[in-house]
């Protein structure tokens, strides 16, 4: 994607490093890098870089969203929030700024997710009486189960099959219920992160399947709805959108 | 789906045999069975079945398509061609009778593969950069490799990407180009029927899988089908049309 | 197998005529049916059946102990026992007759099952600092999660990794203990029985899966213990010893 | 693995630091680091390093088999040679040094893989009529089809069936014969290396994988050699002798 030029926000953390390898591989110019903490930025704060970007990224913190949304204010430029955890007073001036510019956010930056929340509410839609059985695997490290990835793709099937309800685990003498959805976590090793969908019938069985390499995959995410962004008029805009776009 | 009304021409067949089950199960009506091979079917032709059913599902024989217009364009019943391997003459016929009762055709009747043509169309579409591996494998009786249902799964997404080219099975010293897709056929024991796409960037990679259980999937479809034509005006339909219903 | 000549116990039931069926595959001889329920068997009752025989291979119900034993007494055939839940007094009659021939029993005769707990105890006793996980899946009509083949993989570990213990599905706020093994049972469609096994590293991951495919392996099963015996003194065996023989 | 004292000889480079973490990480000793070409290493030669330790390890080059022979021959300690492509002049060396203490060598120093191919052909002794096939992934700047791991594996499996023979790839119409092993190359994104042995009779099928996650296991199966070692008599060992102590 030559010629978009993009302001990465948080420039010196560990995805701010990941963005600027990201835009390096996939030919975006970086206008401005910005970091309080990293001397090596081009600007410690937002407040002295000029109008002239494509798109602003912020990887930073959500503290910063005071100062993003003068920023998007005071230049027009385009927003793509990949942080988490805002406060409401912040999610606030966030979307005020986007009555300005258009702004992007979403709680998981992977296009591939998005993608499997999708395809995963398809095969829902048409075969709507199969068995359904959520797996994930991540590291031993990982202290919630499941998910929260899991528990989003979960809720994209509720939002199709609204009778079912997700089972965690599942164990002892029961038969399964028509409505369960089983959601089971393994931990184990160093795996980055493994989400898999079955929808079985009788007759046939369907798996989706998303399996994370490296967390700069949030990265290329953020490039691709900071490339969305670009030619869109000003308001609040999600995963749904981008995809809608694009599949 | 009750009060369904079917006739099931080619009753006595295998997959005749199967729809009759899928019907029952799935509390589908038998209107009449028509199989001029066996004596237990209601009629050894179509000749003397009276109109009043909701649809009519061949899965007789390419050679029964005159009958079948015929039956068609008598009683405006809406028909789902199930067979295969029709002459171009047999072919004009049914489609002068989609003028007078909508009729669906398709070479395959899984839904689930329907399915998963389309969700690697869109996966492929998202991203347009990753590379694309497609694995089958079916029972060490099979002849031909890969599937024709790889072959189908390989040119939706050539539709996407027109710029790629498949490459069945791969070896030697050469590396990967950019456009290929390898399509890899495993032959071994009894298996069914099992379809991958893989879909990998360099930082995810995204598989979907369908995997036949039992041949009697093909009934489902066309139950699934003879649903979707009930409610629909004379014309000719395939799976393109169910799917957009549907998802 | 050519010249091992059979008599199946139980021949009218549905793991009977599966035998059956297997012996007519692998070119076993039938030397005599007995089934007191069905007549088209050679005998009702094993009391009449002469000497001769290479194996007796029972696949009726646990009652039938006693006069298996008395068979086995009278006419040293060697018994392959593939039913369960017998009482004591029956067990104790047929260890017993093992003194007279030799005598096998196994809780589940997949001779495919018995050799993924034997590759996983390996697997465990090299790697025995790596985190393991079971996942298994079955149709959703099966009672009990996890299955007792999971089970079964799970003792044979335990076996090697005494300090470790099993844990039934897994949700909420807590990091994966060092000795957890996880065990999760996936209940879906029609699926005859998958076992897998993982075990990984920080630095890479082992999998080992069973896939069945037809109930009918048990009886193949059957047929491999029954080869086995042939060669052996009188005595009792199990699964563990025909793999000794094998890998 | 405490205790262990260890030389790494080739410290520097990308293997050599490898090995350096995975000692800390399992907390074996350093004794010394040799490397000509980082001056960071404890020594440029093995010339100057004088006996004390328990093993040293060579992550260095072939060309180093002349060194690393006179280290041996002066100080008696085990040796763990990790490279590959020696000339027969620098394996003669090797193997006369074996006379004065145990050395190990491998082309493949990950235990995992060592052992997927024992538990292959294990699993193949016990089901000789199956249907075999491999697959094997691999990242697409990968050269030669199919890996040299995937070869191991078959030429492993013809040990126990020398009736057979690899088939690389597979198209065309032709049924399967009996004595083909399928091995299917796939080439995508950045798939460290994963391999797959899929075994299948008509009524089931068992599938051994072995997926690298870092090519740091191949410094961990360095270490299991070297903690081998430690308590074996002079003479050649490979990953056979490892792992018939270990399972």
């Amino acid at each position: 994607m030559k010629n978009v030029k993009v302001i990465v926000n948080g420039a010196g953390g560990h995805m701010g490093k990941a963005l600027l390898n990201a835009c390096a591989k996939q030919g975006y110019e970086i206008f401005a890098t910005v970091d309080k903490y990293d001397p090596t930025a081009n600007y410690a704060t937002l407040e002295t870089v000029p109008a002239g970007a494509d798109v602003v990224i912020d990887f930073s913190h959500h503290s910063a969203a005071g100062d993003l949304a003068e920023f998007v204010k005071r230049t027009g430029t385009p927003l793509v929030l990949a942080t988490t955890g805002h406060t409401e007073e912040e999610m606030d001036a966030i979307k005020q700024a986007s009555e300005c510019a258009p702004v992007f956010h979403s709680a998981n930056m992977s296009l591939g997710v998005a993608l499997l929340v999708e395809l995963a509410k398809k095969t829902a839609a048409l075969f709507p009486d199969a068995d359904i059985e959520i797996v994930e695997a991540h590291h031993n490290r990982k202290l919630d189960a499941p998910s929260g990835t899991a528990k989003m793709i979960l809720n994209g099937i509720l939002q199709v099959l609204p009778e079912r309800r997700g089972v965690f685990g599942r164990s002892g003498m029961s038969k399964r219920e028509k409505e369960e959805i089983g959601v089971h976590a393994l931990r184990m090793g160093n795996v980055v992160g493994v989400h898999e969908v079955h929808v079985c019938t009788e007759n046939q069985c369907i798996t989706l399947k998303h399996e994370a390499v490296d967390r700069a995959l949030f990265a290329d995410g953020a490039l691709s709805a900071g490339a969305f962004l670009v030619s869109q008029k000003p308001g609040f805009y999600n995963m749904d959108d981008l995809l809608r776009g694009k599949i």
